[in-house]
């Protein structure tokens, strides 16, 4: 739906998944989207090629919050968000991925829909989606998973607990997001729980992009691979998923890359 | 990844996210899978707009299953695909959504793969992304869940059972996919371990097509609501999710499509 609660000639705000980062996952919506703004405000997640799509169409304004170094805070965005739109610009707001999935929308909305500023949803292909696509797999399948889980490695607190008892059980299957730094404690609590040691983790590294790498683990070597494998892309966690034909797959990434 | 077990001049199969129905939500690489193939075959919950523009590129062939009436088994679409990839056609296996979400994907994959023929996955919006946006909400928020499920309401044995638990604590969000039939059951399973007759829940029918329709419920009241709403599109059930100013939705709906 469109929330319109636009009177006079206030701006508008489209929040629009970029996807994980390959061009051609863009959809047609998100372009139509770029055409029709004078100004795109982006994460640091998106990646360059995208970003020259949209510069083709609007000014870009990088408001992504960096590890480490000057950053935004939430509610400087939310303020320069409804700062702009009140003087009545045609806003993109680009989130990676899809901006429902772990892309903190509702504290913009909120802020944007307060001020009366009219705003929609374009979503976008998950990273879960790209990356599972690029091992060759399928998030669900038949008499292996009727369930999977979206989840975070981090919230607020620190590390994010989950229901470890459930996620433990054979057979099932998460796509964990910023899994990386707690992919030890991840670990911890799964073979707390009574996970298999052996249950296949797979980690994809910038995922749909040409430097996609994959890492074919298991919950027992995760944290040594990890080490090993220095990835400082973003990576989407597979628990419970192997590559289809592991050793293919990576030789055909390297034909393709090479 | 691209999987290259191509020899001589046989075919091959891309497995494209056909997206939840509004063509705007095709990715611009399904749109190149179209370009480059010859034969589509697709199943019934594509929408009339996305096969039309499929089929200005290739020839489709309908092999989608109906409730009722002459239907294709599994085993017919495997046999098919392989049968047009080794006589040389460039294949767009067309599916609803995300292939990898309860697509039946893996099925097709290891038929095609066991023929030797090269085949490659092209995400797509899923319907609970299509649906969260059109509800105005996120799929995770901070503060109030920090994972989601996508689930479905039935599966091979009948009904699919579920961590009943864990989805009814407070805070528990997850996307039901084919839960209509279902709704009485999950209803039952969640109060049974404990869950809130209160938590709400959202179907979204038709979700990003013309005929889009939201019904807001509550867990206690959802048969009752289903069956007076009378959806007969494909519907997305969220669990933990109401729409985002629910009376304004439902008016905005109505003006949109008067
Ligand atoms: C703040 S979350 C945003 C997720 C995004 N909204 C989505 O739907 O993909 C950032 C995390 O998403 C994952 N991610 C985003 N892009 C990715 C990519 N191209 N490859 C792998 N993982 C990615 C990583 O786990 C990263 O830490
Ligand atoms: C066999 S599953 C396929 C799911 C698909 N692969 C996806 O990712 O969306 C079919 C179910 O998806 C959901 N669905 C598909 N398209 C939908 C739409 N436009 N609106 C709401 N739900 C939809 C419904 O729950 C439907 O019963």
């Amino acid at each position: 739906m469109q929330h319109s609660y636009k009177t006079g000639d206030a701006g508008h705000v489209d929040f629009v998944g970029a996807g994980p980062g390959d061009p051609e996952l863009l959809t047609l919506k998100a372009l139509a989207a770029f055409e029709q703004a004078d100004l795109v405000l982006h994460d640091r997640l998106i990646s360059d090629e995208v970003l020259a799509l949209a510069a083709q169409q609007a000014k870009l304004v990088d408001v992504g919050k960096a590890g480490f170094g000057p950053s935004w805070k939430q509610s400087d965005i939310d303020a320069l968000l409804v700062d702009y739109a009140l003087k009545g610009h045609r806003i993109v707001r680009l989130k990676s991925g899809d901006p429902t999935v772990f892309g903190r929308l509702d504290e913009e909305i909120e802020a944007v829909q307060a001020a009366g500023i009219s705003w929609q949803i374009v979503p976008g292909i998950t990273a879960a989606s790209a990356a599972v696509a690029g091992i060759g797999q399928s998030l669900t399948r038949r008499g292996r998973n009727s369930s999977v889980r979206f989840l975070t490695g981090h919230d607020m607190k620190g590390f994010a607990d989950h229901d470890w008892n459930a996620l433990a059980r054979a057979g099932s299957v998460a796509a964990i997001y910023m899994g990386k730094k707690s992919a030890r404690f991840i670990q911890g609590r799964l073979i707390m729980h009574g996970a298999d040691r052996a249950t296949p983790v797979t980690l994809v590294e910038n995922a749909s992009r040409p430097n996609q790498r994959i890492l074919a683990t298991t919950l027992d070597q995760l944290p040594t691979d990890l080490a090993t494998a220095e990835m400082d892309g973003p990576a989407l966690t597979f628990y419970g998923l192997a590559p289809r034909d592991a050793a293919q797959a990576v030789t055909e990434f390297n034909k393709e890359h090479a």
